[in-house]
């Protein structure tokens, strides 16, 4: 993906829009925010990543002649906006939360501030990228969550919708905590680890179980994970792997990093009857591996029936997020600037569901850390403009329900702003940390959470709040277009 | 895609099983079969999509200096195995179900004939390609069907699990029926219809709705589309439409291909108010199109309350199949062939599981036709060397519960073979028909169905039998197994 050029991969509407804006000598710079409105899997929490890769595409937009060539068969644009077309570049500016991090309902993970015309056009690319990489990083972490410290290995790349999804979402998983990934492309172009033994195949094509194990164990007796429910887990494949274990023992090869892989059956009794012949054996170092269509709640009952098995490998639930497919994350106009003074307009998108109203103004996010615990006490939504003093108490109230309010006493907390430059001018101003680095302060943005909010059911809510002046500025739009609607 | 190599789109563990076959001198010429199953959706059919990107992958498939280099620097592969991958190519045949056609659980829809270590190679890119562009397909054919003769759009990609998975969506929904998609980038490759119009930050971006709604159909007067939900549908939007509508009429512009979008509240109710609203000003022409969650579900229910909707917008629960994001297709081997004789040795995976047992064997499919209605009798999953002869009576059963027997009636019934050869020795021996032409295919293969196949929920299962000849080979097999594992 990052070295092609995906300026036409857009909706056809941000075209027509486009010129539309052209036509009518409209390009005033607006603010459009890219937000979501509720959690993956009805969890606590989500995690922003794509952001790489937003980056890569905005960098890459340009309109070849082939795409307006294209576009000029299409009978619907003119000469003169296909000719503007041609020399089109992004000069805007963005601001975006950086990957890994922890995010909240409507608070905005990317800014664009430029042109409406180029801002019109990004739109969908930017939410493709946004909302597919966060889906996953946000499953893998309610997956690893689930695992309670073993591994997990995302598996899922033939059942990703299609390439892109394999590999951009095995990237996405290891930002959410996995420890790697089978898919050997991924591996390559983001230097993140990949492993893998072998398949059914593998031991249908030897004319036994043994021979098959055998043979594996001489070529890789250092990765050496053997499948045995090919034919009979506990009376074949299990034996079998206990006799080529032994023979590597009095042959003398150093036995680490070695163990069994479970892929169908009841695997909590497998697992533990595994277990027992492989301690009787003398293999009480050997570890026990599981897949077969695990998500965070098989994982989780499974640990909770003590299944004997230190290992995860996981597929279809994770690669597509397969409860909750899509991330639903919305781009939405939230000011306009005015020519004359250079202020910008707040703008506000109506709704008969009360959620769905859209937060105005050029914005920012401000994240409230326990000074004591570093944990989050709350995010607040802000002007860009406004400044806070943590030396300060600091009152916060629901923007739904105003009347709950919290007092944040003065010294008892810190304050971060969650976006940060991404793009000036058109010009690149962020450079992005590899995957393993995100992977790195995703585990520490986890750490930020309480447990409460990390449970897989239920979880506690955290706070997003509006700050005064927003909450005035909203209010005030909202006032105004009832009073108007009933002039209809 | 298509220009890229995706060779590395691969599973470690194909890597390290070819690795091993090459060490064990183990390359003989193995069957693999590509198969589902369960249909989508709990439906009646699938229908097989993706082989053109299938053949794409096939052909551009070899290791680059840099994929070696990667490999290498993994510290699992020896010189020798990597100097082989750096000559490496197909040199196998390749028999596929073409796009577009109706299939059913446990029918090979790829076969892969070719040396192990080739076969096993491109296990995973060939399922990830054919689960994907298949489980889009499917979903957009039962979409299209609820709609009952209206048109179809495709509006995912913001919603689709990355680029790929909006593109070759977008692609397969086409081939499932949609009559176009808003995907730009999809339009470009594919030479697809490309559709759309305005979003709401189109209209906020003017200072009110009548001049938006105005400016627009000025400049779009042939395709004139107004989204009217912004505001308040029935008291701004539908009047503001209305109102420029006849400002057009009066201007003596023709109005043609022109109407109203919903994009949220209570469909059924809006469109019935909007409908009655633009027939009252004299524009019984106009059309009403939706948007907003929708799913065949929903458009059904839709239908049946008599909504005014000629014409359905259809986006995240489309492009990702949400209510089943996975196809499940896997890969399974099915013969082996012995070196001396040349002959294919069946071979057979276990399970617990009854469903999951595979079909042993060098198959092909035959499906039977009715002469008289041309519909679905049946289909024959066989050994590829069988023939039949249609002036014979056929007598099949079921395969799991055999006692299940029907006799087709000589002369009644036609066979078609499904699987065509793709590849011979490694040259690609297929020439795809266009997006638009398989989408012609679909839609003959879809009246080959009864529609108590095609209905949604509970629908009748088309029998899938065994040959009599593959059926002694399947029980034999099973046999013999059961007897070894008395010995276990």
């Amino acid at each position: 993906m990052s070295t092609m050029n995906l300026t036409l991969l857009t909706d056809f509407y941000e075209l027509t829009m486009m010129q539309g804006y052209f036509k009518s000598q409209n390009n005033e710079k607006v603010v459009f925010d890219a937000f979501y409105r509720k959690n993956p899997c009805d969890g606590g929490y989500a995690i922003a990543a794509g952001l790489d890769q937003v980056i890569d595409y905005i960098k890459n937009l340009r309109f070849s002649k082939e795409d307006v060539e294209y576009l000029r068969g299409l009978k619907v644009f003119d000469e003169d906006f296909l000719e503007y077309l041609e020399s089109f570049h992004f000069t805007g500016d963005i601001y975006a939360i950086p990957e890994g991090t922890i995010v909240f309902p409507r608070e905005p993970l990317i800014k664009v501030v430029a042109p409406i015309m180029e801002a019109q056009l990004v739109e969908t690319a930017i939410l493709t990228i946004l909302n597919h990489q966060s889906l996953i990083a946000t499953k893998a972490a309610r997956v690893v969550y689930a695992a309670k410290g073993d591994g997990i290995m995302e598996f899922g790349l033939r059942r990703a919708q299609g390439p892109d999804a394999g590999v951009y979402g095995a990237r996405a998983a290891v930002i959410g905590g996995c420890v790697g990934t089978s898919n050997v492309l991924c591996g390559q172009l983001f230097d993140v680890p990949v492993k893998g033994t072998h398949a059914h195949s593998w031991i249908m094509s030897f004319p036994d179980e043994y021979t098959a194990f055998k043979t594996y164990a001489d070529l890789y007796p250092n990765a050496c994970c053997l499948l045995v429910d090919t034919y009979d887990t506990l009376k074949s494949g299990v034996p079998n792997a206990i006799r080529v274990f032994r023979e590597m023992r009095e042959a003398g090869i150093p036995l680490k990093n070695y163990g069994i892989r479970l892929d169908s059956g009841d695997l909590a009794y497998m697992s533990k009857q595994a277990r027992k012949l492989l301690d009787a054996a003398g293999f009480e170092d050997a570890y026990i591996s599981a897949s077969s269509d695990l998500d965070e709640y098989l994982i989780d009952s499974l640990k909770t029936q003590g299944a004997k098995i230190s290992s995860w490998g996981v597929g279809t639930n994770l690669i597509t997020s397969k409860d909750c497919p899509a991330f639903g994350g919305v781009y939405k106009l939230a000011a306009v600037q005015d020519a004359e003074t250079g202020e910008f307009i707040p703008k506000i998108k109506l709704s008969e569901n009360t959620e769905k109203i859209t937060n105005p103004g050029n914005k920012t996010i401000y994240r409230i850390y326990d000074r004591q615990t570093g944990k989050i006490r709350a995010d607040l939504i802000c002007l860009a403009d406004e400044t806070f003093d943590d030396k300060k108490d600091m009152i916060i109230f629901d923007p739904l329900e105003t009347w709950k309010k919290t007092k944040i006493h003065a010294n008892t907390y810190t304050l971060r702003e969650l976006l940060v430059p991404v793009f000036k001018g058109g010009e690149c101003v962020y450079t992005s940390p590899s995957v393993m680095e995100i992977r790195d302060i995703c585990t520490k943005e986890k750490d930020t959470l309480w447990d409460e909010t990390k449970r897989l059911v239920n979880p506690h809510e955290v706070y997003v709040d509006l700050s005064d002046k927003l909450y005035k500025i909203k209010s005030e739009l909202l006032e105004k277009m009832g009073r108007e609607a009933l002039e209809y």
